[in-house]
């Protein structure tokens, strides 16, 4: 009866994306469909392709189009730095700031009791072979600040122990950050830290 | 020297959606790089399938995939109703609440001095057409509450007086509105328009 069932199953699709909702996905499916040849030919192209090519580097973690990471592939990386993060998401954002000059082992979450997550599920056993394969020198420990994470850091430091060195990131006062909407234990831990000038 | 072209492609895209942006677009695309048997790869080939199939009905301007929508091939919508709507977007809206038995006229947009939209750019000449052909009795102006909106449908008022009976929607309190968060005009609107009990 309607003609309307592949818009329909593609709005239905998009409204699953996180941050998309019924009303945001139709309102982008139309634009889609407005703006054909510049947006939705191109991204019926590019998703099928990602589709296709795109995996988890099996030794980080990491999300590319090859086996092993362009990360992993470069010699250039073999600094003895290893990078913990929880996510992908948290690797790009670190390699975003364009500092980090060594390679990343992406847990792909954190130890929870509730949830069921123990260390076999995260890519745990993978780093401590890491560790010793890759001649790891320091291990940092860049996972969030929230009480998962930092148990999960604390695991890892567990591990580890005596192996490599360990640091985390540093907390404190966030660049542009006013205190007066920074919550109390983020003032405490920048108060604590503080540096001498 | 990065394997991740395709997928910062996708992001780039993906970005320009409304709704989305570079942050967003970075979650949504990992989320689908992540779920690619549920998602990714149904996504790619449905996007591709609206690509080839999406286009706007050449009587109403409604998006379907064929030339004549499925409410104008409707013989069952021909009661000489006919609803002017702006937007695909609005005469889904309409579509959804399953009340209005005829058929549509999507203008597309509102007149605009500023923007340099006059009536050929808004379907405005078909519309006079339609009426015309179809047998329309009555014609339902059911434009956005706003200024150009309003001044639209009254260049179509005029432009339609004298051959159709005329009615546009009604205005007051929306079905579930709380009076104390409604602006003055909605509120004078209901009060003006108020009904005996």
């Amino acid at each position: 009866m309607s003609d309307r069932d592949d818009i329909d199953a593609l709005i239905e699709l998009m409204a699953r994306l996180p941050g998309l909702g019924p009303r945001s996905a139709r309102r982008a499916v139309l634009h889609l469909v407005r703006k054909r040849g510049s947006l939705l030919t191109p991204l019926a192209e590019l998703t099928q392709k990602v589709a296709d090519s795109a995996r988890e580097c099996l030794n980080c973690g990491n999300v590319g189009t090859s086996d092993i990471c362009h990360i992993c592939r470069d010699e250039r990386r073999a600094t003895g730095l290893l990078c913990i993060v929880e996510d992908v998401a948290d690797l790009w954002a670190m390699e975003r700031s364009g500092q980090f000059i060594g390679r990343y082992h992406v847990l792909g979450g954190t130890l929870s009791a509730l949830g069921n997550v123990g260390p076999e599920e995260l890519r745990i056993p993978k780093l401590v072979e890491r560790v010793a394969a890759e001649e790891i020198t320091e291990v940092i420990l860049a996972l969030n600040a929230t009480i998962d994470g930092q148990t999960t850091a604390h695991y890892i430091a567990d591990a580890l122990e005596g192996r490599v060195t360990l640091s985390s990131l540093a907390q404190g006062v966030p660049i542009g950050g006013e205190l007066d909407y920074l919550d109390d234990g983020t003032i405490t831990a920048a108060l604590t830290a503080r540096k001498r000038l």
